[in-house]
């Protein structure tokens, strides 16, 4: 198929006055094509640019690495927390069947969703080497979703402090949320999932409605953990650092440059898939109020009188599982200055979105030929898009994709 | 939103040697807006250009006009055959409950599919003004899919010629198809539908996969409407013009410019709508295989021993109800050449589907926050793009509008 339209007039250069149609208009259409950057990865969950070639990259089932794009090479990160759990480590008889569509292969749950989360630099890591780094701890009871902040020195974690432990330690291996970006205003922004598969489990205050329950619930914290004097007002009994409530499923959070706001996407039940903005003190409604269908058919809770809840901009009427989201401010696809590229699990979709303000005017699917399993899109300093993937077959052969004109 | 993006390097024009950086590149996004051009139709179904400012028009629940799209002067075409059957003239004692889920007003059906459908005109219209209509007819038993051939003549149809009439007349005001359009080959190409509502009402031989029933099919006829000597065959007892078999609704049919393959949209019960491309003498398979749901959750057909069944191109996971679809090869937005336009009923969605031969690549949701029940999309000769829309709450102020560049 040919791809490119040119529109050309020729160009009269010569010593005469120039002409008003000495103009050069090219318009090209610019097919995005993937090339397989690095493999053999364990399930890559997020990734942040040391430099344009140069990445820490997290394996939910594996290792946080430093990978150098050019050589390929995969340096593992030594003195990770002891307290990380992951998805690999537990025994069939730690499953309760019907609580996770789990597929169990020699006593190995391989969608479960413990492990490496998301790894963030700090803003001043060339001077100081911090990163942030959220994964699933280990604890009495269970699992929760925790946030540290460490030093990076020769490939080595150093001085490992907790920001956030979303106590208490639970039963059930998913939902932990996990995303964080740095917004325009130096806070660090966290999500943390509400760690129940079934509704039918809520307790009579449901977990996101809860704001004594650490679950749930986005989070804004200066970047040593302690929380801001700005952040909003939830009364005393709600748990410290709250910004908003009534999350479920939040993996991918992410500022739009010409903003400063912040998206999230959030996973559903059974359709329910949806992007937000984030709003301060928003309630976004879960369980409470919807745009998929309960697990529990039966399930129906009780609205809140007086709470206000906040819509999503968007919800998908199928199952796409939107994980880790980017605008894209590249060069190599003007047409898409701007948007908002969201990955996704289920299928591997990857979408484009065009917006306007706050409104979505038009949304395109990509690659609907090679769908893979899609967990995060980044972009380099120097504006090129990468994917992370991941094949369920071959949980180990998880891929750096860079997205690239054709 | 800033929309355009300007990649500009100063112009050199002198008396030296060009520079290799004299050239002027600009890369432009851009965005499609809706123009309204006419308003107050009953549910246009199908235009046809005459020229580039006058089109002949179908309403569905109205008549045959001629539009001059400057003056925004309507004219009826005066003639129309009198067994002609539309959705409005039908009592409230006519309909079967459960057999569809019509908005019952007054008496009057709103929804039901019967009226004037596709409107064709022949290649050599303006020597012979010529045109081929599909409608519904009535008759004793109920009603049916039927295409006539016709001279317009001082705003009045001659010689009205019937091609194609998909006996019996059956009751059921539904997916009578009507889709037509000529190929590069010079022949008239017509889609029935099979006139069922629920799958349990199915005969033992399904309506659609019976070569001896009219219904359910794509037909190819001479323009005069005999049988082209090349047609498929399909048998003795098969009816005659028959092409392709296992259709359940499709309303529209359209030629790939660059490839002279025929596209078809299909409309499916629970999901299921469909894009397929028209081959000879294949089965796409309804009922017996579908991409979505049967309305009856019992019905299970039987597999046709020995049968090959044509799989779409493309199936929707949500309703869109697609309809009359064409190949954008206008200039007005280049990126978006040789792409696939597919309107939706449902939500009214606009699909801008980009291809690499029969392969779908990427689709675009264009005008997601300003969704209008879209019937047809169609191209101007000069290549300005135009949609038919319906409101449900307004059937008599439906609309053509222009896709243009904002």
């Amino acid at each position: 198929m040919k791809n490119r339209i040119f529109l050309l007039s020729i160009l009269t250069i010569g010593c005469s006055e120039p002409k008003t149609d000495s103009k050069v208009a090219i318009q090209e259409v610019i097919v995005p094509k993937k090339e397989t950057v690095i493999d053999g990865l364990a399930r890559p969950w997020s990734m942040a640019f040391i430099s344009e070639e140069e990445v820490l990259l997290s394996e939910k089932d594996g290792d946080l690495l430093r990978i150098d794009l050019r050589t390929k090479e995969k340096f593992p990160i030594q003195g990770f927390p002891t307290d990380r759990m992951d998805s690999l480590h537990y025994r069939k008889a730690d499953y309760t069947p019907g609580t996770f569509p789990a597929r169990l292969e020699d006593n190995i749950k391989v969608t479960f969703n413990a492990g490496i989360l998301e790894v963030v630099l700090d803003s001043d890591y060339k001077d100081n080497q911090r990163l942030y780094i959220s994964y699933v701890s280990k604890g009495p009871g269970g699992s929760t979703t925790k946030v540290i902040r460490a030093t990076l020195q020769n490939d080595s974690l150093q001085n490992c402090t907790p920001l956030l432990v979303a106590l208490p330690y639970s039963h059930g291996l998913f939902h932990y949320g996990g995303g964080m970006t740095f917004g325009p205003d130096g806070k660090l922004y966290v999500t943390v999932g509400e760690r129940l598969f079934n509704e039918d489990n809520q307790p009579e205050v449901p977990i996101a409605q809860d704001l004594a329950d650490t679950r749930g619930k986005i989070y804004r914290l200066n970047p040593d953990g302690s929380i801001p004097e700005d952040n909003p007002d939830f009364g005393t009994d709600a748990v410290p650092g709250l910004y908003a409530s009534g999350i479920r499923a939040a993996q991918g959070i992410t500022v739009e440059p010409q903003t400063g706001k912040l998206w999230f996407s959030e996973h559903g039940t059974r359709q329910g898939d949806e992007i937000n903005v984030l709003k301060e003190g928003a309630n976004y409604g879960w369980p409470v109020i919807t745009t998929g269908k309960y697990r529990g058919e039966a399930y129906s809770p009780e609205k809140i009188v007086g709470t206000v809840y906040t819509n999503p901009q968007w919800y998908w009427l199928q199952t796409v599982a939107p994980t880790g989201l980017t605008f894209y401010t590249g060069e190599e696809f003007p047409s898409w200055k701007n948007n908002l590229i969201v990955p996704g699990l289920s299928r591997g979709s990857l979408w484009r979105i065009r917006l306007e303000g706050e409104t979505i005017k038009s949304m395109e699917e990509l690659f609907i030929d090679d769908r893979q399993r899609s967990r995060k899109a980044v972009q380099s300093p120097e504006g090129k898009l990468y994917i992370l993937t991941e094949d369920m077959k071959e949980p180990k052969n998880g891929k750096i994709i860079r997205i690239r004109p054709q």
